[in-house]
């Protein structure tokens, strides 16, 4: 065991815990009319309330470590520990029913990331890591997929509103020319463990917040993928491009990356 | 109780064993490495046996109808109802373990759609409606969105390697022009479905075959939604441009289309 165990297993179980709790916002959601005011009223009250419940836990069991989170303020720690929190990662699929949301977990030692869980309610699923120690989706080791070429599987594509989106139908464009297909499903998080499983060959987006992709790129990392690194003196606060696929098909995703974002 | 009641209630019966049976075979996938062999091998043979049971169901059920289904050869039927099915749609997620797939059983009568089945074995999600008698996911009735504008949702794209995909790229980057987004989780007939569920505010796609759009039309025109209505004539065997949309955002998006699709 080496010496994040712990703190993994902690996490896994945190976030089965704050899914369950997602799960009930996200039936009750269900029992509303579909485009009724109140929606995204209960969307913002139980990413709030995720996260809070999320951060009760964490300052019980570990008071001295950081925590960041998408919802509310940053509390520093002591320990050289951070955790980086997403409540409800894929909110848009959230308010309007889609089931693929999940909850993001992570934990960095001084801005390194070395566990990462993400949860999907809906599917009982759960894609968890450590540095150095593996990656697993529900107790089977993970590895990203064995494919060496951009048409041999779907990339998948982010895109925020927090960034320009003009490059993003160019990149298409070459994709869809070198035979390749993309796949958007609104969740970044989830697409990364889709990575990390080998369902997706790789992903890219121009930019991605620390609590949405620090989790997913460990677990790329730990199923024998390769990422652009995330800078550990600034990714917590800023945030960072994400580029992420199989050993023998990242070449090529991030040559197509290189193309239209700053990598 | 209409007349086409009768065979709906047997349409969702059916795929939902259907769907546990499927489900058998994804699971089975799960104990292989991810990159064995044998994956599209098991992929094509669940398609297939999936197919063969339900055709084995329709021929004692309703001897006499036909069926039209994606793996097999179709059979010519006596009565004027045609069974239009898909055993797995999204196969590119089943064979790569992504839950995003679904059976889909369709009723046309002399070539127009009169009952439609939609289900999803990962989350247990049935979409159904009959011709002029509604639509339903499990059981609660089906809207379209309300939405009136592209900005306001995300829009379903669809492509196959049956058509050309140079159209793709300019469709995104007019949608995103317009504060749009997309949505591609590679199964078409579950988008659909998100669209009648309103999910989604609509999908596009240059060409679909039957067995992956009607049942999905159906729903949303019985969920109060608009569609490019399907040729009754040739639809069955030659497939069909698919838009579709909720009522007050349909327009936007049809124009959209007429851009790049012959409409």
């Amino acid at each position: 065991m080496t010496s994040h165990s712990e703190r993994l297993t902690f996490a896994r179980e945190l976030a089965e815990r704050a899914g369950k709790l997602g799960m009930e916002y996200f039936r009750r959601l269900d029992t509303l009319t579909v485009e009724a005011k109140g929606h995204q009223d209960l969307v913002s009250e139980a990413d709030r309330e995720v996260e809070l419940f999320v951060r009760r836990e964490l300052a019980q069991a570990y008071p001295d470590d950081g925590v960041i989170g998408e919802e509310h303020a940053p509390k520093a720690g002591t320990t050289g520990y951070d955790w980086v929190i997403d409540p409800i990662d894929g909110t848009a699929n959230f308010v309007r029913g889609i089931p693929a949301w999940c909850v993001v977990i992570a934990c960095a030692r001084d801005g390194v990331t070395v566990t990462g869980v993400i949860h999907e309610p809906s599917t009982g699923e759960t894609f968890y890591g450590e540095r150095d120690g593996g990656a697993w989706l529900n107790g089977r080791p993970m590895r990203t997929t064995a494919s060496s070429s951009l048409g041999d599987g779907s990339l998948g594509i982010g895109f925020s509103n927090r960034r320009e989106t003009a490059a993003v139908p160019g990149l298409i464009t070459d994709l869809l020319a070198q035979g390749g297909v993309f796949y958007r499903n609104a969740s970044g998080a989830l697409m990364l463990a889709y990575v990390a499983s080998g369902r997706l060959i790789g992903y890219i987006e121009n930019h991605m917040n620390a609590w949405d992709c620090i989790a997913g790129l460990l677990l790329v990392e730990e199923a024998g993928g390769r990422i652009v690194t995330p800078d550990p003196k600034t990714v917590l606060k800023e945030g960072t491009v994400v580029v992420a696929g199989g050993a023998d098909v990242y070449d090529a995703i991030h040559a197509l990356g290189a193309k239209f974002y700053d990598i």
